[in-house]
């Protein structure tokens, strides 16, 4: 059976999450649907680079799964889209892919953004899509704070309490803050992420941006390896997994 | 009484338009409720620089009214915010304003976003803010067509048929396209702005991207000086009214 490779555009908001479940809508259980239709109606099984939480976005999440016949990856990507319709999924691209292609296992490096609206009045036109943060925050201090994160650590802190990963030890390739227009993009890279461990970066940083934590506190949250010593959640509707590589060029393998 | 200017931002797509109307949510009708409230209960009539039409949004509308009292402009748009919950509306800036201030009449300069999403698969992320295009445009060929539209010229043929102005009169000052990602955003700028004008000159425009049009095609259709000359009208959708400007420094005056 021939295995595909599909790069998935999501809107997380609309989606109780990846994984499929019974009863709610979810963006695994959108495309298999999809495929299905593509497959002589035989169930089709995704595998998903990142099985992001409910409300959480994509512009490149990739999946992989397989098909009883052989179809044109563009003819493939057309009609799951076709078949999606009107759900806010995308299929971005299709490839054929090895039959032994695991989009998770496979993946060498994982990119997300997550986007602050840093100011008084609330988001409007980007509602759904930033978290709304009236104060105004320090960027330079955020990215010391960042600075003290990337590396080689155990993330025990920025792991959620029931993260399934056998181990807290994670490389953090990147960690960046910007300015752009209103909003503050924090740009995040990494072989593989813990559950919730941007997310819970991200409301830590925050404090630093607020001046109630300093780049110290954040070295001694990270020190303390329990989820207690780090910050809080931020929500889920400002992150995006933007992007996943694959082969060893894009990172370095984690030790 | 006291007279505020009040930036404002919204998405469109959540209601029938700018402008008052009964039994449909309009953005006037949501901010004069709100404004209502802190003019003890006295009915308050807004004035928009650009009554946008349904779905269209704005980042940088500008609107001014009166009230009964003065109310300090920070608390006066925290006010009003807390009042718009849960609309689509956010009163980003507000002032107050010399009292013959006139958001409509006093504005030397309107700038408009239009975004196209260029690519295949429909949009997911960015549903209701763009303009979905499946086929590669050519920028370069759309911006040699804009290079027409750009300068003091009669534009019926880019104009709605209801359109109310006076004159078909207008001077663009500024037309750009650009690739940015996957989208192509296209700037425009003018004193004003006849109604559907930048729609039409996009929906124009993207017939020179397709190649269904040259750029002498559009000259074509300006000379006609008819409706029925010009391009189609590009979907509500992917327009942004981002900033309004006031003061003579801001644009030449219309001659």
């Amino acid at each position: 059976m021939p295995r595909y490779r599909i790069t998935v555009e999501y809107d997380g908001g609309a989606f109780s999450g990846w994984q499929r479940q019974d009863d709610v809508p979810t963006v695994q259980g959108a495309i298999e649907a999809a495929a299905a239709h593509l497959n002589n109606g035989m169930p089709v099984t995704l595998m998903a680079a990142g099985r992001t939480d409910a409300g959480v976005h994509a512009t490149g999440q990739v999946a992989h799964f397989d098909l009883e016949r052989e179809i044109e990856p563009g003819t493939l990507a057309n009609a799951l889209n076709f078949h999606l319709k009107p759900a806010p999924v995308a299929i971005v691209e299709a490839a054929l892919a090895a039959p032994d292609f695991h989009s998770r296992f496979d993946a060498t490096g994982r990119h997300y953004l997550y986007r602050i609206l840093d100011r008084r009045p609330p988001p409007a036109y980007t509602t759904g899509r930033v978290w709304h943060v009236s104060r105004r925050l320090d960027v330079e201090a955020m990215n010391e704070g960042a600075k003290v994160l990337v590396g080689h650590h155990d993330f025990s802190s920025f792991r959620a309490t029931e993260c399934q990963a056998k181990s807290p030890m994670k490389t953090l390739d990147r960690l960046v803050l910007a300015r752009v227009g209103e909003e503050i993009h924090v740009e995040a890279s990494s072989r593989s992420f813990l559950h919730h461990q941007v997310r819970i970066m991200v409301g830590t940083l925050k404090l630093v941006g607020e001046g109630k934590w300093t780049p110290a506190d954040v070295a001694a949250a990270l020190a303390a390896r329990t989820r207690a010593a780090g910050g809080p959640t931020a929500p889920a509707e400002g992150l995006v997994l933007t992007r996943v590589d694959y082969g060893t060029a894009a990172t370095q393998p984690e030790k």
